[in-house]
């Protein structure tokens, strides 16, 4: 037999050069810290790789600065649609932008900043490549609240804890701080535990893992250790504490699912399930107007899910014996509700959050006066960064630039912050009365504006404050971002509600409904997105729609 | 401001029809097992989701049978493309088809099939609808080989494992065992603790992790813990034992992620890594002709592939110190080396398969004589399964049908197998002579056929098993099966060589090179995958052609 061979020793050249010419898109990346040939750019570090640290990587241009991104987390999460990955109407990785493939070259280290020495202007950071590290939400230990910074004081001195990865020092000419901030859990027991959140991509996994695991669970037929219809009714009772856009779009991605693929699967535990959303406030989405608040909630009802605002929740424990350790199954302890507890297989915290703990740490720090050799004057004369006390965050002037303020005494907390600031000289090398803090910027979750400390903490603001930052760095360096304050310009809310309905609103306009689902769907298609993402998701909304989702547990 | 307000209540109707229009193609499906209304159809349970199992369920008909699946994992896993998604390729649930997906009515149960009791024809099933449950390759701690049955029947009275799933029955009318095989690991010390395997969807998506997180690990500048270039060499070594299709094909997958992704990402990395491909036997892909598989060679070897048949593991163990504790190096001792270890990152088994210790415990049960009133002879006469003594699996005749033997006393192993068998009556009922086990079929890897034992455990016969087998029972029932022999037709095999080449060789036909790749990326478009993932499939080779594969780790 003779063989029909055909050899080729690479593929055929049109495809070859063209596989060649994209790959040239992506030059070589890394670099060794050590040796940085190019010394005429100065290196921008960025602490973070979320909205407002990638954000502000990917419109910095690497012709004018060399890029370090440090983070515990090698990848963008596209939060907004972060609750239709924790059903699987898209998948994992159709919202993930990978850092080191940002074009331009851009060094990366994965681990966490520990210290920042911003005196030497160096960066301590313990590594950590470990393969699933930092892909899940991480809430600290019990932790007195920020407003009471004696306890605070009293927390950083205790013993350093071991560091498990390895420890490496990374110079910067300019620093900018993006750490985010963290989940926080009010301190209410059994919720670090015991409940799901709901903002990293790990987190999405796991609660994915577990509704799909919920129902298989419920599906059997009567055994030596059956489970009631009772039973069933508690663990089938998915619950979602925070009435926010997070909870509320979770709450409606789950109702769908349950709805679309569910249903047809295990039609018999279809009249056991509950959704419910628990809210301490008085009304969900506050962010709304009225009206289409309550659009919402009528739409909410109309798919059965019910909607608590004005509840507390005290506790959160598993429940007793093997319904709670085999099954997973929770109580909840409401405080309206009384003694009577109710009962849960998932619940889903969407609710607060923290000051990232650095913050704290930075904010201690006595650094030196800028330009001065150190006076003979005893003791030295040093400052502090400032620190919001409502909220952790760093406090920044206008302009983005971390603010600080005089050391009185390093027993006295640092003087109450100037709630209206003198605008800074451009050039920001004026010693005796400099408030800022050079070459440091502070941006996203963990930044607090002097001029305007209400700004949410929500993806927009860090997205503009980020590409505010870039640009002004990019036509003019430090000077040119002290040419032009930053503006925060709210583009408006979008919503999920389920069964193919939204709402919009912004200033110019307020959509329902179905044209508000498509401006929805559309405006998620944004320059966030690397084109990958941009062919994926619509393939997976398509794919969903005509052939049901994911359901695998693996 | 006047909102602009469209209420809609539903989705526009043309869309709502199309939705529930295919909604509608999936009837309810699930049933409980205590109400069967349906008494006239026979109720078929089918033990095992892949090649064999899923594909059974697939052909039998549900307008005529009542299908049950009972399998540990609720999805079937299309492995030819296993090995690309353990390097991102393609995403993991692109080659999955959830088991409740499949068309009609359809029982399923998450569990291990613990127990049959043939005699009432029940299966005793652990139940196990963890979120992870099954979808790791499990190798069983330390057993005697299946040769030596003195030591297995010792194992079998140790006293059972206390189950850590509740416990039910389920009744059969027919039984399909599907089981399939283990992971052999041949007793090698440490290959259980520290290989990796890539038989399920599990074990790819480690791998995947672990190989990116090895570049990452490699990737800091020196620290307080440095890794020096020798110990980089070691952890960028990725050693794959065994040189079947399924370790070629992961090589060559493993070479092309390297070349496309991390090359560009990691460029000063690149002469540290290196790729082994370790076997016993003096050569690789023994199921290809001479040609061909030098032809693999040689295009291995232009990849700087390394393969090194002859070679034997002894031993597998992590490194001294931190270097194995923290960044999980391995030390791998090969006999023709002596006792020079060779340092590695990653060790991919895929080698050695073993029968599912079920396939034992099941042979060693008495069976009650068919249609006998039990005699007053002492001790009663009884029968069992007939084992095949070399691998372990289930002997069934030429219709798939289990055969038994007599068992002559309790205390001697059952007499050898009849290698010639005569042909079976068609009519089963036969009593005093009746070889086989009516109503119970095995089919896949722990089934040997008696007129063919030598038959490969392939995914191709598996798969043309189950067709036959339920082919014939939707003809005419068990006479059907009795009608017809199953003969097994070889449609050649395929396998990936990396850079766009491949080899396929079949009865018919030789092609090698780009050719080959095309034919090798057709084939896998086949009717074994549902049109979800035939659309998604070629959606991610041209999404990882284009903008790279997956990288982000979580």
């Amino acid at each position: 037999m003779s063989p029909l061979s055909r050899t080729s020793s690479t593929a055929p050249r049109g495809l070859a050069r063209r596989n060649l010419a994209i790959r040239s898109l992506a030059p070589t990346r890394c670099f060794s810290i050590a040796k940085n040939n190019d010394t005429r750019k100065e290196r921008v570090v960025i602490l973070g790789s979320g909205w407002a640290g990638y954000g502000f990587a990917r419109t910095l241009d690497p012709a004018k600065y060399e890029r370090v991104i440090i983070s515990p987390r090698s990848y963008f999460v596209f939060t907004p649609l972060l609750a239709s990955t924790s059903v699987g109407t898209l998948e994992f990785r159709s919202i993930l932008e990978p850092v080191r493939r940002l074009p331009g070259k851009i060094g990366f280290y994965q681990g966490w900043a520990d210290d920042i020495d911003f005196n030497r202007k160096t960066i301590r950071v313990e590594t950590n490549a470990a393969e699933e590290a930092a892909s899940k939400t991480v809430v600290p230990a019990p932790f007195p609240p920020p407003s009471e910074t004696s306890g605070l004081e009293k927390d950083l001195t205790a013993p350093p804890k071991q560091p498990k990865g390895d420890i490496i020092d990374i110079p910067y000419d300019k620093l900018v701080i993006a750490c985010g901030a963290y989940s926080q859990t009010f301190g209410i027991e059994g919720v670090r535990e015991h409940a799901h959140f709901l903002r990293d991509i790990g987190d999405a996994r796991r609660i994915r893992l577990r509704v799909l695991s919920l129902f298989e669970q419920c599906s059997y037929p009567r055994g030596s250790d059956h489970l009631s219809d009772a039973d069933k009714r508690q663990l089938l009772h998915f619950a979602i504490v925070g009435g926010g856009p997070t909870g509320i779009e979770f709450a409606a991605e789950l109702h769908d699912l349950i709805r679309d693929d569910l249903a047809p699967m295990y039609p018999e535990l279809m009249p056991l399930v509950s959704i419910t959303v628990y809210d301490v406030a008085p009304k969900v989405l506050p962010m709304f107007d009225q009206a289409l608040a309550k659009y919402a909630m009528d739409t909410f009802a109309r798919q059965n899910i019910h909607v608590k605002t004005e509840h507390h929740l005290e506790r959160l424990r598993l429940a007793d014996g093997e319904f709670g350790r085999r099954h997973g199954a929770l109580k909840i302890k409401i405080h309206e509700r009384g003694d009577d507890e109710v009962g849960a297989g998932l619940v889903v915290w969407s609710t607060g959050l923290m000051a990232n703990p650095l913050m704290a740490k930075l904010a201690a720090k006595d650094l030196a006066l800028p330009g001065a050799n150190p006076p003979t004057t005893s003791p030295p004369k040093t400052r502090r960064l400032l620190r919001d006390p409502r909220t952790g965050g760093i406090m920044t002037d206008a302009y983005l630039r971390a603010r600080t303020t005089p050391t009185t005494s390093s027993d006295q907390p640092p003087s109450p912050p100037d709630p209206n600031p003198t605008k800074p000289d451009a050039s920001s090398s004026s010693s005796s009365s400099s408030s800022i803090l050079e070459d440091v910027y502070v941006i996203g979750d963990c930044a607090v504006l002097s001029n305007h400390p209400t700004l949410p903490k929500t993806a927009q603001v860090a997205a503009q404050q980020a590409s505010h930052l870039a640009r002004q760095l990019n036509k003019n360096g430090a000077e040119g971002v002290g040419a032009r304050e930053f503006k925060f310009r709210n583009w408006g809310t979008l919503t999920y509600l389920g069964s193919w309905k939204a709402i919009h609103q912004s200033q110019a306009d307020e959509l329902r409904g179905w044209v508000a689902w498509v401006v929805w769907r559309g405006a998620y298609l944004t320059k966030s997105m690397s084109w990958r993402n941009k062919m994926l998701v619509p393939v997976y909304w398509v794919v969903s729609w005509l052939f049901g989702r994911g359901i695998s547990r693996f």
